[in-house]
């Protein structure tokens, strides 16, 4: 078996190892500050006794649980910390498919290009539903693509890479969906702090038993580089999550949970709330320069990124190159999302460079 | 599906909650000192600018592989750097089972207990073949129960529980075999740091298409809670493993993996060397005072275990949880490592007191 693997990692070597000045804004790496208290925490545990480098609990440090647990409104016991969102993912993917409820997954187009490897690689079958030109959502489309087999659904909000955030009523139809067809709605919410609308609503605000949540710390605190993540379980499910951690990792990185349990605790909202103006100021910036360049494009509701269509520029790989070299901007190909943007390329706000990086966009296409 | 997991967490747990003082010989945490350079490479990451915070490449730093292949005499692409030993062997015998090439893996009895949890969460069927009383294996064993099914051989050496450590001549029997029956011989050599007997050779010696090396840095630098690890794969394979550890965990640990990368370059050998011969007087004084005690039990040639038998005192859970509560030291029950050490205890010699350990043991069975 070989897997369909996402490109963002070609696509950033890609870049990188550009023979000229390259804008990036391929990559979900935020280029601002991590709290300080993270900071703080690093140098505090590197001078910790010998048995903190030690194996912390598998399902996560207690202390860290707890503090999720707290925040979120749920039983400890439900919070497994993970190896960053991903793994929250593919936990909750490979319990859905295990339970021998189904093995096809319900995956929006375009969709975030690690769902569909995951699918693969656990042996189920991806069904994909089309989104609306702004990315929303409609759960009747969802409804009928579901069926006996549907293991799970599987949606992020705010979106990668459409900007969409979903409003409560879908959130709740597509639990409901689960329920009805004995699957699971895996809601990852990994963008939650860059809610730009205010009409973000956790998937956890739906109580069910058929409702598996996860995020990280990685886009909050501004670490993707860290690792830590969580999925929070139904109760009958989160036994066989904490094995296949335990199989699959033995435990997660102690280093990086303390400085993140550090930073949890001490960090006020001003930072979370910066960190969203900035973003809020980079849409406005950068959607201003591609309307003054003529470009259609999409104006995100949350997440990081926007995504814009050329006349005569399909979002294909080789594009994407060939602006790395002719023009120093490098963005994601449309076409990694699926088939319903291959027109378009998706740019991330995660750089100062914005008005340079949309200039010469408007300066190569004009 | 529902997996068995190992026991190590459980009875750590256990022994943690316990209403008195307990000797820890459960764990495989290292009590010794990770080396200075470790701590000095934190100290320095933690005010290192923010893109350092973001991820790494999936399968590792550049620079921590191009230092693992020179050190190993080995491609850097055929190293990936994995969340320690444990994701290593998951990534393996995964790679081994989706060849198309068998299902079933073949283990030894006693057994590190991963290795048949992983194999029946990945689909395979373990086949068990029982070690000398020595912990020795004989290949020609292997050989009865290998055939045309067989995808993968797993062992690991110096080996935990038995401390054998295998010569030269069954490794390369062991890869001989893999080669015959077109499989994978996976060679988990974690505790390569530990071997005491100076007999120890790596399956790296042995050039093969159809073998994996699996290694971390967690026992060699006590640094089992940092989950920095590694595999070197035929090239053949790699890159299908790369794909898995992108799709699982996306990356590892940037902070655990800088500082790893640091203290790999600036730690002498005499750091390890000072490791091994606490090890072997710690080897020498707790087997002394077993043998005082009147007990059986095994001297090991490499890793940090000594299995010791008590007179009408087989190793189940509930034994070793008595053990706890009634004598204050915690091991490890045997029938946790399969059925041919059933009747024995595994002590890890990670602690300053095994003296007292041992005093304690040989009170509570006089």
């Amino acid at each position: 078996m070989e897997y369909e693997t996402p490109l963002f990692f070609h696509v950033m070597g890609y870049a990188a190892r550009a023979d000229r000045d390259v804008v990036d804004m391929v990559s979900g790496n935020p280029d601002w500050e991590p709290p300080t208290a993270l900071r703080e925490a690093l140098h505090e545990y590197a001078d910790l006794d010998s048995d903190h480098f030690q194996y912390p609990p598998s399902e996560g440090l207690r202390e860290l649980r707890e503090e999720v647990a707290a925040r979120r409104g749920v039983d400890v016991e439900q919070v497994v910390i993970t190896n960053g969102a991903g793994e929250a993912n593919y936990l909750a993917m490979a319990r859905a498919l295990e339970r021998d409820a189904g093995e096809e997954i319900i995956l929006t187009d375009p969709v975030y290009p690690y769902y569909p490897g995951k699918t693969t690689m656990l042996g189920g079958t991806p069904r994909f539903v089309e989104t609306a030109a702004d990315g929303q959502l409609d759960p009747e489309d969802v409804r009928k693509v579901a069926n006996e087999q549907t293991a799970a659904i599987v949606v992020n909000t705010p979106n990668n890479p459409t900007g969409a955030v979903y409003p409560e009523s879908t959130v709740r139809e597509l639990v409901a969906i689960a329920e009805e067809y004995d699957a699971i709605a895996v809601i990852d919410e990994v963008y939650d702090h860059y809610d730009l609308s205010g009409t973000f609503t956790s998937a956890l605000t739906v109580d069910s038993d058929h409702r598996i949540v996860t995020n990280a710390f990685s886009k909050s605190m501004a670490i993707t580089g860290f690792r830590v993540g969580y999925a929070i379980f139904p109760l009958h499910l989160v036994e066989n999550a904490k094995s296949r951690h335990m199989l699959v990792n033995v435990a997660g990185s102690y280093p990086s949970q303390y400085a993140v349990l550090q930073a949890l605790r001490e960090t006020e909202p001003a930072y979370y709330e910066a960190n969203r103006d900035l973003l809020r100021e980079r849409v406005d910036s950068f959607t201003a320069a591609l309307e003054a360049a003529g470009a259609e494009y999409t104006r995100p509701e949350g997440s990081f990124y926007v995504m814009a269509r050329f006349e005569g520029y399909p979002g294909t790989l080789e594009n994407v190159e060939r602006l790395i070299d002719e023009a120093g901007v490098a963005g994601m190909p449309g076409e990694a999302f699926g088939t319903a943007r291959d027109d378009w390329l998706r740019f991330a706000l995660v750089t100062p460079r914005l008005e340079e990086a949309a200039d010469r966009l408007a300066a190569y296409f004009e």
